[in-house]
């Protein structure tokens, strides 16, 4: 998209032909069933990115599930068609669709729209900006228009099928692959397209687990599907995924989250929705001021969007390349509170990657009322307050009438609501002038109950939790990070390297013998066995080619370090140890590889402070200096 | 099964109550989508399962992944039609089924007929010896049965269905969920019923990653799916399920290991296919011993069963309950030369969880005809040797008009023969006789090719790979691990406890005050933190429990160690640490925790050494020390 190309300016050159040669040859990313014809939008993970998703996964797990104890879990990919329908995916996960009535290919409608404003804008470089600005917005908004609306923008900016043709009108297309479970073939299942439904059903459980203590977290890590219309951009759009997800349940009227003075001078690039429909420029603030400002709606989402600008930032994203996109109103779900997508810009612009959205109640009050199950926590109030509360009084066998099996779910309700006069007083109202109001669905009669307005100490409230959900896509948090972290030597254009950081390589250490000397080998197989057992992860490369070939196999595998065992080490059990993006070497004795390496991955010690403890023996390429 | 009843004996009694208590109350393994009446054959993992199997994961990635420098990939889960075809899958990937001819109700038929012998037996106690064995037999092969003699033993066993009627003859079902690809809905795919696809159709890009060196292995860890007809016996027989798997990739005539000499001595417990036929019992042997009497067909096959058994016994599985099942000749794929299933004894009989089998070169054979894909390897021949081959010339023209878009195959077909004069002689002598004979299911005719019997001095030679395949279902393996682990305080049937090693256990390390003093508060968080950035996962527990509840909850998660801050603490910096298992405490300076247990964790000292070096303090069932 445009907004993209306009930012590019500062940034070094993509080469996507080295790029694309070097994800393919080192097997980081292949398209899948490649031998039988491939199908779009699904590829497998090589060696090398299946270490580096691994490592990516275990940071997330550390700096999100075990440094706040969230509860995590792993739920079945297969869902029966009862729980997708409640959740509202039956029904409304749908992207809009066109065809061509000539050929039947099918197209995603707002993508063709996002297309066409390119050629046109394209094709009209002088352009007047404000005319300009006009189309962008549009383009902005391409996801978030009615099928009508949609309609009269493809016919308005000219778009034809393949065949010459105008489109057929868009029509709502289920993104769920859809399947039967079990030997008879009557119950309809689909593979899910989200792995939050799997925590909100284990909610109850989960609570009971976390011994009734609010607020708290439920987390996952697994597989996501959708028949997208039309896969593209790579890893970016593709049919089958690794997701993250967290489920963060709080406490409706408090959305403060006590870790919040952690990040408050944390900031962020965030891109409003007044200046999407505006401006079309970021704005740069701390996070508490964000909150303070209004402009993010609650601490607790503030807080995850700031946990994962740390995380992106840990696993060594560019920070030049991440904003934050508030979803447009139209674009939110009507009981949405407020919605934040982390977007990445790569060679194919900027792409959501991580959302954050406040969910509100909604998941959990649609599964409360599908299964008549209650999911009212309790949370203590300290100290203890005096609140105006409603009093109710139930006429049982009249709601056992009314509302058969959900009669508890609605007295459930009702005395949540009751918990604060504030909540109650306008039900109260109604039923007083109307006899009668509807809540959730639920048509409640004055004969029903008695209430009365009491003050009253308030030791514990009830609710139905809230839930911000911060939902990572790790595929294409991965391939993000493989066009950040290329690029070719300055010296040499054929030489290319990935930068991943220390803590995300998938390999820590590659150990050289300089020379196929048993001697040697029998040094480099202790090295590496040292840093096995620590965990670091070591490659050995005992091949005949010469030492600067093999420095740029490790480079072009990302791994940070190399050891190199040669004579000298015989006689003086010394190594040399080369950083992978400055080519520094230093010279240290080889026993105290494991030590500094351990402490290097563990972010306790910076490669300033190696050099700093030990002789630089070597600087600049090392093509030259290897070359024996 | 009854072969397990009657090894039970010496084992301890095992109290399902309480362990199926206990795995739903803190969360092991709970039936997903309870809430919504639930699906049979799903469960969905809760936290101390989700960390028990990264666990586990994690060593069996550094046990076989690591260790031997093996390719890993993560492939997708939708598969293609074309690919499931060629696999054999779509044809044959099937259990025999049987309806009740009333209610329509579907039932696997080999289960039912393993059913219906074990209630004969059970309703017959004194039946002499010679006749229960014969039963038994029976039993045993029970999956191995064609549909007519499955149908005449549900007869003769006389077996019925719920209506009282005798069931319809028996079917093949196929297990494979279906759907649809595409928007366009004329595409066919299936979920992966193994994960093992994916890797063997990336086997070219696998070799050239590999430089071309042979032999070498890939390997896949992640999501298999199976429609089981009636799933049953808790997480062992489910409908999504986690695999681990091994392709490991070998010349067909040199099937040698060569670190098979670090298992010679291994002792497995074998149930040969004679003895399943007779005997009823196994025998211990030596893996070198197995291998040489021709037991296991090929060193390789046998390494990877003892690296097994290695593995089973590194996450702490009862060596007692571990036998090796050889797969019957009627059992097994025609291709496949042997095939030993590992089992695993639980309370639900001895159960099939890891798979060991030579599949020849079945499987880069059907890929490589279906895909006109060479999958030939080379492998050097060192120091060379003169041998007899046969010197082909092709008649280039007749061959293309015969086989068009196979001729290459063929042609690689027959040169992969001709590399040995004892492989091509066959086929000489069938084309001077007949003019004509078949290979691999194309017709070659005497005028396609001319050859010559030469001595050459061999340097390498060419071959379609054998694929030698240990097949991990890691849920069964995680399930029975749970059982194994399990136990009853003898002081306290109340107190249960997971007997997970320190390598396994999904927390290392409990970290509790004995007060809510702020400075006992200040340093647990201290010790946690190490011991968390040592990557050791740790548990705080400030809860005001007394010490001896707040030992049982961590016993109940399988924490092995748990350190005590006490008054003491303040003063001498010394702490308590307790192991689970004995409860017997020592008394050591706080700082030494964390060095201890990560060498611990790392299999570098054990509890007896911490014994010997710190003072202990406390002996014996702590319930009682702890009540202060």
């Amino acid at each position: 998209a445009e907004m993209g190309k306009s930012l590019v300016s500062d940034e070094p050159e993509f080469n996507r032909k080295a790029f694309d040669e070097l994800v393919l040859r080192k097997m980081f990313v292949v398209p899948s069933f490649e031998i039988h014809g491939g199908v779009k939008g699904l590829f497998d993970l090589g060696p090398p990115a299946c270490s580096l998703k691994a490592a990516m996964i275990d940071l997330w797990r550390k700096h999100f599930v075990l440094a706040e104890s969230m509860l995590e879990m792993e739920c079945t990919c297969l869902t029966p068609e009862a729980v997708l329908k409640t959740s509202g995916h039956v029904d409304r996960f749908t992207d809009l669709m066109v065809k061509d009535p000539q050929t039947a290919e099918c197209f995603r409608a707002d993508k063709l729209l996002e297309d066409a404003i390119d050629s046109l804008l394209e094709a009209n470089p002088t352009m007047p900006v404000e005319e300009r600005e006009d189309h962008l917005r549009i383009q902005r908004q391409a996801d978030a228009f009615s099928p009508t609306e949609l309609d009269e923008l493809l016919i308005k900016y000219d778009c034809k099928g393949p065949s010459g043709e105008a489109y057929t009108p868009s029509f709502p297309f289920n993104l769920m692959f859809k399947t039967s479970i079990g030997p008879e073939g009557t119950s309809v299942g689909y593979l899910r397209p989200e792995t939050a439904q799997g925590l909100f059903v284990n909610y109850r459980r989960l609570l009971d687990l976390n011994a009734g203590k609010m607020p708290f977290a439920a987390a996952q890590i697994g597989l996501g599907f959708r028949n997208e219309i039309a896969p593209r951009s790579g890893l970016l759009r593709v049919r089958e995924f690794c997701m993250g997800e967290i489920e963060h349940f709080v406490n409706p009227k408090d959305k403060s989250h006590p870790n919040f003075k952690s990040v408050t001078d944390k900031e962020l690039v965030l891109f409003g929705r007044d200046d999407q429909l505006g401006s079309g420029k970021t704005k740069t603030i701390a996070c508490g001021e964000a909150v303070e400002s209004g402009l993010i709606n609650n601490e607790t989402l503030a807080y995850f969007m700031a946990r994962t600008q740390l995380y992106m930032e840990k696993i060594g994203m560019d920070p030049q390349r991440l904003r934050f996109r508030q979803h447009l109103a139209t674009e939110m779900a009507h009981y949405a509170a407020d919605c934040w997508d982390l977007e990445i810009k790569s060679s194919y612009g900027w792409q959501e990657c991580v959302g954050h959205a406040d969910r509100a109640c909604y998941d959990l009050e649609v599964h409360s009322r599908a299964t008549k199950t209650s999911m009212v926590a309790t949370q203590k109030v300290d100290p203890p307050q005096e609140m105006e509360v409603a009093k109710l009084k139930f006429d049982r066998k009249l709601l056992g009438q009314a509302f058969k099996g959900d009669q508890r779910v609605v007295s459930g309700m009702l005395e949540s609501l009751a918990e604060s006069w504030t909540d109650f007083e306008p039900i109260a109202t109604k039923l007083e002038n109307d006899g009668k109001t509807t809540v959730e669905g639920f048509e409640i009669t004055k004969e029903m109950m008695t209430w009365t307005k009491q003050k009253k100490t308030v030791h514990e409230i009830k609710f139905t939790p809230s839930v911000i959900e911060p939902s990572f896509g790790m595929g294409r948090i991965l391939y993000s990070l493989l066009e950040h972290s290329f690029y070719q030597r300055e010296s040499d254009e054929q030489r290319v390297v990935m930068r991943f950081t220390p803590q995300v390589a998938p390999e820590k250490c590659a150990v050289l013998p300089i020379s196929s000397n048993p001697e040697c080998n029998e040094i480099v197989d202790d090295i590496a066995r040292d840093l096995m057992d620590s965990d670091l992860a070591t490659r050995v490369d005992k091949s005949t080619a010469a030492i600067g070939r093999r420095y740029s196999r490790s480079d072009e595998l990302g791994i940070p370090f190399a050891v190199t065992v040669d004579f000298d080490t015989l006689n003086d059990g010394t190594v040399t140890l080369r950083e992978r993006d400055s080519t520094v070497q230093v010279r240290l004795p080889k026993n105290d590889i494991n030590y500094l390496l351990f402490q290097i991955v563990h972010s306790r010690m910076t490669w300033e402070d190696v050099m700093k403890k030990y002789p630089v023996v070597s600087t600049g390429d090392d093509t030259e200096v290897a070359a024996e």
